[in-house]
């Protein structure tokens, strides 16, 4: 299944390096001095859950349903197709990835869905295109690397101890 | 959008009298005195909230297109049609409406969710039907009822005051 | 048990003006009209809530039993005191008020926990006082204004109709 | 940090073999053939979580302190040492717990809080006791025995392949 999500990805624009260009953005004021290969393993490891899977998947599903006009529910496509500023589902999803990383994921979700960065505003730029929805991907990309860049934190502060506040 | 989303749960075989059901059921411990009308009342309230009608059209539209076998992704429509017990996004969606509602609300829905009542184990029970799909639909009455009993207690203790132990 | 909550916040250098201009500061992108006594209303109805005032209790008590050093586990004490960066229990304590308000509520205290901003600025700036522990109560500042701002949001969007994209 | 979780565990009438009997009646209805070696395995590498610890330390703390009287805010100390049925920081604390293990763990929780069963029975019954207080380490040690069933079950599933239905 792994691999069915990388694929997934790729084909809705995303690849891993867009990933961890997110999460180097992230740690961006921390001297972690951690480099792009650990970042991709990292980035890796959290696609290898299976609960992040499954979130990859039903996100990709719904925003792919809404492009191609599908639903029998034409208030909720159209919804989701306008990505609707109280529309809070795909967040909701995004929670679910970020959950199993901890506070510190969800902290950093809150931060980068408002101070939007690299692919993740390029797919919320797409929005004005009416073919093309990311109302789901753009978050669960967010998702990934906000979690990414939880881990890396806890990691590190193992090795070299915790001094620094919060 | 109150009414699209009562008449899609009615097209699904769920009626406000079902939820309610099991709002009584998640009370049945509890001295609460609380009126059929009332729970109806507390029941609509929640059916009445923009998030959990965001969260009622998303999982019914995940529900039918698995059931219509529309989605792209195949290996994602066996797992929705299959209720696949590793599968959490259904849950996910139903912590999205029980957080709404605090604490309690969520016990209360873990609990309805392994010990099945009524309208949830008639949804439940349709699955080996490989025509109809209800793994969202059965968690999102779940946690309408469970934030409705939620309400129910918190309303009943501003009333009498809040003697007994949890 | 309102009036408690309020003086507690006065007695720990925190008025409602100070959460108002949180408040402000995240509505600062959108073109909200709302007045600042529409922003205290607002805020107050959050304090109202009988899970947000056992959450600024709880955090409140935390944060002077610290201060106090009155606990018995002094590995414990030393974390709050130093407000460690990976202990997320505030945190954990903070999206319990704002998971009460939704997906935007939650958003909006990543952004603000990160952007540290006003009052929020001024509790996490004392910590090098090692007198002064506000570890638990700048997040629930945090909280309880990222739940006042996404409240507004929703009901401005209830008057003026759902037009602009997130 | 973990010996010292191990030590406040005991000290409050915990141990390992208590958690592992949860653990295995909350997985009774399935036949998953694991040995109470493997539970205590799946326990013991819960509580070597950083934020698992964080929980357990402060919930203890706030309990001791309860019983202690040592807290100024004598309404808060009252509600926690009563475990008053709306006070829900305990489950929220809970909740920071099950999270990290995702939305199977959370419905564990909420079963076993309401279906309470050895030693969370025994620490709930206390409350009688005015001297003795477990209004959050029940809770927590419920999240543990709930989050261990969850990471048991998806291991299981990783081994045999997942068939079976929710």
């Amino acid at each position: 299944m792994f691999e069915h999500c990388i694929a997934l990805l790729k084909e809705r624009g995303v690849n891993i390096q867009d990933i961890n260009d997110c999460v180097m953005y992230l740690q961006k004021d921390h001297e972690t001095g951690v480099t792009n290969d650990e970042v991709s393993e990292t980035v890796n490891s959290i696609i290898q859950k299976r609960e992040v899977q499954h979130a990859i998947m039903t996100g990709i599903a719904l925003d792919k349903a809404a492009e191609q006009h599908i639903l029998d529910d034409k208030i909720l496509e159209d919804i989701i197709n306008r990505d609707e500023s109280l529309y809070g589902i795909d967040e909701v999803m995004a929670y679910g990835i970020c959950n199993l990383y901890g506070s510190i994921a969800l902290t950093n979700f809150g931060f980068i869905d408002k101070d939007k960065f690299g692919i993740i505003k390029e797919l919320n730029d797409h929005k004005d295109n009416p073919n093309i929805c990311h109302t789901f991907l753009d978050d669960i990309v967010g998702a990934i690397a906000a979690s990414a860049a939880s881990r890396i934190a806890h990691n590190q502060r193992e090795v070299v101890g915790s001094k620094d506040a919060k």
